[in-house]
């Protein structure tokens, strides 16, 4: 065996333990009574260290100094995946043993109690759990930054998304946030012209689960390899051969929870066509978290808020609810308005697509302050508030279940996540262009509700791609071009301000 | 730091080791779609890996023997978790490490294949894997065997229960073997002059789990610290401070579903019972799989099929389904000819407690002509029939599905298991019989769906006793008495044949 095999060996069975958290993880956020919490907690942190000790044994480090030696003899696969071992490999042993244990603990325990405080906006409960995660966070990050040369952000950055660096977020942001205040002007003056019908409920929540299964299955999810439940946050988790999303119902309104879940489908497209045969390795694995939103970003905001998918879906909607196809109200042209509606509000998951880089912004710029020791945990809410009402002109003093409460991420120790979403809908963005240029028909499939052209195509440029090239290459090879935020922009003007 | 007190860390992380097992069986058996299989089989036997390496480390051993040399200065508990820990230890360091792995492989995709291959009887596709199973069940009885100088079945036996050996059984069952066909005679006579009035369904699954949540509140399950779900075959896992009990509903028939729920409930109380202040520790589990099952067939057998609560049911069932209090179809007294009904059947789980004893002795003396080598699996289709034909007067030739087919004991490794459940059933009697002396009311209590009394005196009588002693010393403290089947009998007298 040589050693690059041996390590393929060894990953293989990190794989597997990868796989049982995968599944404790989801069950804790769908299952878990309540009193089963810190239990629990202590369940995924003795899973946690052991996955520590598994990645950062001193046998794979020798085994990869061989392997490097005789790196010019591997495929490209092997070679990619042997960057990823390495990659893995020295991020975990930046980190001392017992503080991966540490802050698995704090983070479950932080996000329960969040859970538990968020409906009372208990904010004085939560605050030390919070404050005792983020040190033991801020430690991760100085860890991984020393151990790679990066400031302490941008290692948390890199470990979300391999080169992502905060001066590429920050001129990112800057170009958006010069762009989206006055673009959000002229949207808001237009759609107050045409506001959309109201939709009669309320929704049976059996009849709205049947319609989130149909339409999902339309977009290809393979029930054979996978679930929708409800949890409180909707997420995709599991594994590529069982791969589990969540939404939230509510009886008033089924357009939310019904495009929570096709939004969730988009990340399970990308995790169960990852490449088959590199299933149990890191190169097999997803990309990075702005690649995994821009797989969910493109079906929900560039595909299925479009006329196409809605004018498909609105059969499938007057079904579910019994409702007829002579009233306006349940035309694909009314859930094309309700579905694009923009507006300034407190919420991150419910806002649309215009108003949300500035939800991101405000969250990344919050962050930064916070490792860099401007601003303190406990100032946090004047902070957000600050913050709100210079991006969105909105207040939330007063309301931290609709304001800084209203985020599992900070709760559970994502840290440096954030910027992902924005970035992920740029790269949908220019992702969904090219490929509308390059797949014949496309807008009309959609309309059918064939998803195969274009699931085949993402399949092929990004899917079955795992992690063969990082983001920056995957979206010049596939778009022919570094990514920017023009076709972003082009998007947003061509929905929203169209001549 | 002590040796021992070094020891309880350990038992303490693998204890959480065993949790994560625990939610990644519930999972597999409830959740899991079908095509995450071969993935999820490589996960538990990852984990499986693990917990044994953690358990048979040498620095375990090393502290074990110092330990043992400073017993004396232990208390009662502490000391009684050393031998369970010992106990644990032997139990593994017997096994070879690649040995573990493979089995708990084995086992995952023989159940796996069970599951597919019983609807439609496919006995040709099941057994390889069940040779396979076998073959290493085998290896493993032999190891431990010779590590405990007992034969590879008493072994087993042990695993399951510490101290069965099966001369014990073999005597136990010959006493049954002699008893319960004539008293099967006259039982069935009797019954046929008092058939039960047929229960006109349907019944809606919604209302029957509606009406499981709430008997089984009654019973006193604590929802903040355990679920109802379903699943293929009903079982309680999970851990005390999570535990997750299932059933499976039909539309035709509610009292199979309910009366499975209330027998879960019993496991339940039981794990939820374990005492609190030894929860991570080795003396803190369930006493062994009899002990387990005396607790579910107390609250099925001797509690939920006696008139006291299926009068204080009537009411519950009726409310359930809309129907008059009027009706002597729904009366206390015709569910109690529905509960106590006794037939010969082919299914062991829908069996009645009196011809339950023969479905188990089949299965006990097939498993010890498998260990003897008398007989080999191909033949155990014929050898059930034989003795299906022999003890219950049926033939299931032609009828694997409900044959040797319908249990997945042994398709998951489970070999040395079915005397369980009639130890379980001889001493759910006569711990009952105790109660019923020590506890005032127990009857009346129980009419009124009060479960406080019984509860709290199993509470401290059993479950709160955790492995402080084994079975065999619990059952002689509990009821002055070593078991025997004269309570057991006594009760079938006094229920099926009244004077």
């Amino acid at each position: 065996m040589t050693p690059y095999e041996a390590l393929e060996n060894s990953f293989r069975d990190i794989s597997h333990l990868l796989h049982v958290s995968a599944v404790l993880y989801w069950d804790e956020a769908t299952m878990m009574p309540l009193g089963g919490g810190s239990a629990r907690a202590n369940a995924m942190a003795a899973l946690a260290g052991i996955l520590h000790e598994r990645i950062t044994a001193p046998e794979i480090g020798d085994l990869l100094d061989q392997a490097r030696s005789s790196a010019d003899d591997l495929g490209v696969w092997e070679r990619a995946n042997l960057h990823q071992m390495e990659r893995t490999w020295s991020q975990n042993t930046a980190l001392p043993h017992e503080l991966v244990k540490a802050i698995q603990l704090a983070a479950t325990t932080c996000e329960q109690t969040w859970r538990a405080c968020r409906p009372s906006e208990d904010w004085t409960t939560v605050l030390p759990k919070l404050e005792s995660l983020f040190k033991l966070q801020r430690e991760v990050a100085e860890y991984m930054g020393e151990q790679q040369g990066l400031a302490p952000y941008d290692a948390l950055l890199d470990s979300y998304e391999e080169g992502l660096r905060a001066n590429f977020v920050d001129e990112t942001f800057a170009d958006l946030k010069a762009f989206l205040p006055g673009f959000l002007e002229k949207v808001l003056e237009r759609q107050a012209q045409k506001p959309p019908l109201p939709l009669p409920g309320p929704f049976p929540l059996n009849q709205q689960e049947q319609l989130g299964l149909k339409l999902v299955q339309t977009l290809g999810f393979d029930f054979e390899h996978g679930r929708l439940d409800v949890s409180h946050h909707p997420f995709c988790g599991g594994v590529p051969d069982d791969t589990r999303i969540t939404t939230r119902y509510t009886e008033d309104d089924f357009l939310h929870a019904l495009m929570g879940s096709l939004h969730e489908t988009g990340h399970a497209l990308y995790q169960q066509g990852l490449p088959a045969q590199w299933r149990e390795q890191p190169v097999g694995e997803a990309l990075g978290m702005a690649i995994h939103e821009s797989q969910s970003l493109l079906m929900e905001m560039q595909v299925c808020r479009g006329r196409s998918f809605l004018n498909y879906a609105a059969g499938a909607v007057r079904e579910a609810f019994g409702a007829s196809a002579d009233d306006p109200v349940w035309s694909g042209e009314n859930l094309h308005r309700h579905y694009t509606r923009v507006e300034r509000g407190y919420i991150r998951v419910d806002a649309d697509e215009v108003t949300y880089p500035l939800h991101i912004i405000l969250r990344y710029e919050i962050e930064k302050q916070l490792f860099s020791g401007q601003l303190e945990l406990r100032d946090l809410p004047d902070a957000w508030d600050e913050g709100m009402k210079s991006l969105l002109g909105l207040s939330t003093a007063g309301n931290l279940k609709d304001g800084v409460m209203q985020d599992v991420h900070w709760f559970g120790g994502l840290f440096g996540y954030f910027p992902s979403y924005t970035l992920g809908a740029i790269t949908a963005a220019q992702l969904f262009a090219t490929a509308r240029r390059e797949i014949d028909g496309l807008s009309d499939s959609i309309e059918r509700g064939d998803f195969t052209p274009l699931v085949g195509w993402l399949r092929s440029h990004v899917h079955g791609q795992g992690r063969l090239m990082n983001a920056d290459v995957l979206v010049r090879n596939v778009t022919g071009e570094p990514l920017t935020t023009a076709a972003f922009k082009s998007h947003l003007q061509a929905r929203y301000l169209p001549d």
